[in-house]
């Protein structure tokens, strides 16, 4: 059984591994907290960016000598695993580490048996403290490991009755400040940014996170079959932070030009749908070490996600107004008919600023396998 | 100053005067709770239906020898005004009342002037206590005495990307069993449920309360300009509650025939729009002693209410279910550019079930003017 003092360690981890969201991709976040043998806590850490010390390492550093006899409390699994850093599970037995409390298993082939390397060298370990608040804390590298594609987060602005923009395609703004600058936390946990090639056209974003100290900037992705929609001089071309084309293997235009930047050449649809194979993007992606994807729109492009059943966690930022007319959040995802309505469960809603941000994952098993 | 038994018990007589919304119109809804000299309460009562005793009235009868010298804690302005009851000013001094609180000044010139005859007769009277609250629970009569048209509730059920059916008309059900019975409650706090002739046609609605006991049936309208929607069968026509057929003045259809109900001939819209004229509908109900309104849809009719200037309050329940196609909870709506939008205050979101329900009002005080 976890003390009260390992309890709020795990806490206190998994909201430092939170920090770290969007940075250490294709590694997990994760946090950990060692405290002394009387359940003090002598030292703190979590994993900061892929190729940097695991959490474990940074922890124990700190705790130094006091670790000795010490409780290790981590969010996930410690590592078995020699990749850039050493294996964390020895790492805690050199320190002296008498009991490991770890929250989620590690379910990634390379890295498991941790727990096991631990109990063999005569540490006492426990598992499963907080794992639901650790699991979602980490939902986007846990999903990506189970699916083998990045974790995707559609995220929209739309007025009350479902509208991106007024019958004249004029939309600034319908959501407040604070919900744009909520968009930029978003941006900065994931590792990617999606638009397609109509955003791309009617809005020339920019995409790189703002207004976040120290914040790791995203991928920014364009999804651009024939190669048109990124014109030279387009905000996203800046160095504000890395970006890629992707177009069709055989569409028409000469890339990358010199003012143009990163592309890869992907497949078309297949079964007649318009533009590229989403899972072929996402392949991509994931190939890439993107875990987690922010989808940014528009309405096009998020119909082929949702069709292809690769929305995993759906962000409306909800502006108290009313249309009447212009295009609406979400276009063709394949829908006919009442019963094939892709229902999902609404995990959080709050207020921000004067809009409403509502939260949702897909609730059926099945969507996933689609 | 208003003493804590004395804010308790208008917080009581606040939740004694909401029991009877949708039953007392033309009448505003109130409460009463009477309070000895020691501040203890020995009588309460609320006004529960038009023509019956005001709440004064109960409270006072509850409390017979008990109300001399005491305190009335009453939600509105005591009347002053001989109609189908005596005046309530006066008869709280005829009771010994020392002191009267009230929360709300009467705003209609003919029950006016209770506070000056209280004082005139040497009655202690403050007015103001919890007066937002109270104000709160008489929203829907206190606006249809300033504005002379009945306070207008639009209630709408979407899914979160705003589709109120799917692309091929299904949408049963897009939300849940609990929201559908927190529309009757809806229903029966409404005087007049309303929908448009293709709401008639599409779904052959009962709009009555259901599974509310005691609740006070609505006034059943469809506004139906050529008179042809409501078929012989409908299920409107049943005696559950009363209903209404708005048809225009020059429509072809004979109405009413023996088995359709009360209808009544009504101008078209002004300005070449279509259907009958808005306002001349809500005055109508108005003239029937309705002060508010419940429009239950469909899109086309809302996007009219929209345009006149004549929705009041926005209630909407949104399913966490997404469809990427279908017809949108509201159509047009005179609406053309982004400058033009409806903008409203969200007061309250509330979970329902699986759903949420969103309540928002106008934040303008131009929209009114319209
Ligand atoms: N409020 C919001 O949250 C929000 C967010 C983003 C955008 N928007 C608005 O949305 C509007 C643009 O929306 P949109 O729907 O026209 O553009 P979009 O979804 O950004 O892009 C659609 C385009 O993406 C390309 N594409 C590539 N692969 C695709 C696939 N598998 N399935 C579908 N499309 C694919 C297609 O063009 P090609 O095949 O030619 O490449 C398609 O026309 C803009 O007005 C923008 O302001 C609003
Ligand atoms: N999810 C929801 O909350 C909800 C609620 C209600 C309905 N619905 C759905 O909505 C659909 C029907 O919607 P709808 O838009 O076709 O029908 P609607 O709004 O119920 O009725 C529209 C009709 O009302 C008549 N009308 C009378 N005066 C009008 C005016 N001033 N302005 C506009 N119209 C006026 C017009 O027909 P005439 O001139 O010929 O009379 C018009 O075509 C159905 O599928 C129903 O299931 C959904």
């Amino acid at each position: 059984m976890a003390t009260a003092a390992e309890a709020a360690a795990m806490r206190q981890a998994i909201t430092l591994a939170a920090r770290a969201l969007g940075a250490t991709s294709p590694n997990p976040v994760v946090g950990c907290v060692v405290l002394d043998a009387t359940g003090t806590v002598v030292g703190e850490g979590y994993h900061q960016r892929a190729g940097g010390p695991h959490a474990e390492v940074h922890a124990l550093r700190a705790a130094g000598e006091r670790a000795r006899g010490g409780t290790a409390v981590v969010t996930l699994e410690p590592c078995n695993h020699t990749g850039r850093t050493g294996p964390c599970a020895q790492a805690l037995v050199d320190a002296g580490i008498a009991r490991v409390v770890y929250a989620v298993p590690d379910p990634t082939a390379t890295a498991t048996g941790g727990a096991h390397r631990l109990r063999s060298a005569g540490v006492e370990v426990e598992q499963g403290l907080l794992e639901g608040e650790a699991r979602a804390g980490n939902i986007a590298w846990l999903t990506a490991v189970k699916s083998g594609r990045p974790y995707v987060t559609w995220k929209y602005a739309a007025t009350l009755d479902g509208r991106i923009a007024a019958a004249d395609r004029s939309s600034r703004w319908i959501t407040s400040p604070e919900s744009r600058a909520d968009v930029h936390r978003l941006r900065a946990e994931a590792d990617a940014v999606v638009v397609g090639s109509g955003t791309m056209r009617a809005d020339d974003p920019h995409l790189a996170v703002r207004g976040i100290e120290g914040a790791t900037q995203p991928l920014r992705v364009v999804v651009d079959t024939e190669g048109t929609a990124v014109k030279p001089g387009a905000r996203i071309l800046d160095d504000a932070a890395p970006t890629l084309v992707a177009v069709a293997r055989d569409a028409a235009t000469e890339l990358p030009a010199t003012e143009l930047p990163d592309a890869v050449r992907l497949p078309r649809a297949t079964g007649g749908g318009r533009g590229l194979d989403i899972p072929a993007l996402l392949d991509t992606l994931h190939e890439r070490g993107v875990r987690s994807v922010l989808l940014e729109g528009g309405p096009t492009l998020a119909g082929a996600f949702v069709a292809a059943g690769a929305v995993d966690r759906v962000v409306g930022y909800l502006a108290p107004v009313l249309l009447g007319a212009g295009p609406t959040a979400l276009a063709d995802a394949g829908i006919g008919t009442i019963a094939d309505a892709l229902r999902l469960d609404i995990t959080e809603t709050v207020r921000v600023g004067p809009d409403l941000r509502i939260t949702a994952v897909p609730n059926s098993p099945e969507y996933k396998e689609r």
